[in-house]
């Protein structure tokens, strides 16, 4: 059989799930949809209680009543099940040569499709649809950036004006835990338009393990890693960053880890360009932290060093295309990034540093903008 | 070949957008990772970024390293795709029979499995994991009501105290939008240990769009339609609950349509006791509305009446099992639904009003609490 290249790439899922359906349409709804886009033209198949809101309000070029299509369907394809009839009429409607799907696809209506329907994955296709920013998109990451640096200046400043009372930090009258400083961080965050979830306060050996959120009191003393990814209630769009303190004196190996991190993410990005690769990126920093003397290292605890990736693309998804790590991509002048390294050692805690870059055609652009100091 | 009857119930996700993953193992990770139970244990596969603290902190059973587990499968079974040896391996190792996955299982991982693996669907097994609240998880979604209540509260009271010019409100000396109100109710919330997302706050013409969120001016004399959904910071336990308000005075087609729905809803939770069958609650309020002469009609502007379903489960899901609307489901004591009967007219406006409650042995409890007056 010729296999033509009219290409439908279809999702079928929730906005807020696949963040390109909202980049799509531009219409967030709580339940899943069904959308597609041929020839450029993006149509969404919605229910009854949707079908209105999402004419007036989405920028999706058609939008139909999935009710009616199905209907449609199945009288124009009766044998097979509802799905694949579904697919076959859309086929013939748009002229559709085959489909596309992205790899989290359901995989019940994969299973009753496939085989007559001519239905294939395309992960690279779905996952680089939002990776090149348009003007407007990283001035919103801009300003997501510029709350959650506000964010992390209100945890500062809590920390600088706690008290230490036999190396716990008290703040107005009562024990300062990761909880409370970040309560009060995303508290400030949503009062100035940005919804923050799991923020990471984490001390001493809770930094070493780098998704830990940090619980219990704070002390003096101690490596706090602070690492806050709000987004934008009116756009969505994320920011993300992460600085780390240490509440009164910092020791010296705490302090030559700090200034070892803080060199490395000045060094990456300074070699941030279009048509650098991520993966040199990623062993840069490997080859940056090893010959400081912070290579990697098996232990009894586990691995400790840099144990995670450079940084990730950033967008309305928090992980987004690309990441940057030890797969090699070529970043191209729009991506946004963040560059996050950071080193974890047992006997001396956690450091990251995070911020968040958008690759210009002659190299970056900081997006993100917050002071480095260790000690509050 | 004999079919035995060891089944390993498997979920691809992140526990975000699987709360089925959250449930089991009280983890939270912001990338997908691969989980299953089996002869009531449960096991997680995830990556070495969050080996330690799911070890650590989560209730699985064991804990593994994805990638130490997908080398010896592929060692054991050289032959096929990384996932099916993964998929192989872990059947020798468990003695299972089959799997199953859920519906949104992702699609690409089924493709490469599904000709040498018994893997199938049963979204029912899936759906209802949660459906029966422990007294716990019923405490939880309480408070999450009681915060949900607060929120209503204080929207009224800026309603209350906001003035009225050219019909518009004003409130502290500014135009009180959709959009306004949207915010100081979320950030109440917010700082109540609640997050809220698209609280609906729509007036007029709006609120005939039960979706629709709200935008621009409110106005005095039109219903407004008041629907708030925070789950809990701390536990992820959604409160769900709606009230309509006329700020000024309501007119007497505004008053009737309000009272209908209000004796709707209150007819409904009367109803509401172990084994009643969800259809049946449906067709209850259609006849209802239909007697009260407010039945569903067909105009040039689409549907109008009552056209959405009774409710839904409500739980770590906002929309979980069991729906309350046209399939049939047997209620049983320990369920949370919503109760949230509305009418929706091009002339009037829209109505809805929404509590929580449980199904308990005898009938049913209300979660939440809430005044029903409708003028402010």
């Amino acid at each position: 059989m010729f296999m033509g290249d009219r290409i439908a790439y279809v999702i079928y899922n929730t906005p807020q799930q696949d963040k390109n359906l909202l980049y799509w349409g531009h219409f967030d709804a709580p339940d899943p949809f069904f959308a597609l886009t041929v020839g450029g033209r993006k149509l969404a198949f919605v229910s009854e209680l949707e079908y209105g809101r999402c004419k007036a309000s989405s920028t999706f070029d058609e939008v139909f009543l999935r009710s009616d299509v199905q209907k449609r369907s199945v009288l124009a394809y009766p044998q097979g099940t509802p799905w694949s009839a579904f697919f076959r009429y859309l086929q013939q409607q748009y002229a559709i040569d085959r489909f596309v799907v992205p790899n989290d696809f359901p995989a019940t209506v994969y299973a009753q499709c496939y085989q007559t329907v001519p239905l294939g994955f395309d992960a690279a296709a779905f996952e680089t649809t939002r990776a090149i920013k348009t003007v407007s998109e990283i001035d919103e990451i801009r300003k997501a950036c510029k709350v959650t640096a506000d964010m992390l200046g209100y945890a500062k400043s809590i920390l600088h004006h706690s008290t230490v009372h036999n190396h716990q930090l008290e703040y107005e009258g009562s024990v300062l835990t990761s909880e409370r400083l970040r309560t009060l961080m995303e508290q400030y965050g949503f009062n100035h338009g940005a919804c923050a979830e799991d923020t990471i306060v984490a001390g001493g050996e809770q930094a070493v393990h780098p998704h830990h959120r940090g619980e219990g009191p704070l002390y003096e003393g101690q490596l706090i890693v602070l690492d806050c990814f709000p987004y934008l209630k009116q756009s969505g769009y994320y920011g993300d960053m992460t600085r780390t303190v240490v509440k009164g004196y910092a020791k010296p190996e705490q302090m030559r880890m700090y200034q070892c991190v803080r060199d490395c993410q000045q060094a990456l990005i300074e070699r941030i360009h279009p048509g650098v690769l991520t993966s040199d990126l990623m062993q840069f920093a490997l080859d940056f932290f090893e010959r400081a003397g912070f290579g990697l290292k098996q232990t009894a605890m586990g691995c400790e060093g840099f144990i995670h990736s450079v940084g990730h693309g950033v967008g309305l998804g928090l992980h987004e295309y690309p990441s940057v790590g030890a797969q090699a991509i070529a970043l191209e002048a729009g991506m946004v990034i963040t560059v996050e390294p950071g080193l974890y050692f047992h006997t001396i805690g956690g450091v990251r540093i995070e911020d968040d870059v958008v690759v210009t055609p002659t190299g970056c652009e900081r997006l993100s903008d917050y002071s480095y100091e260790l000690c509050v």
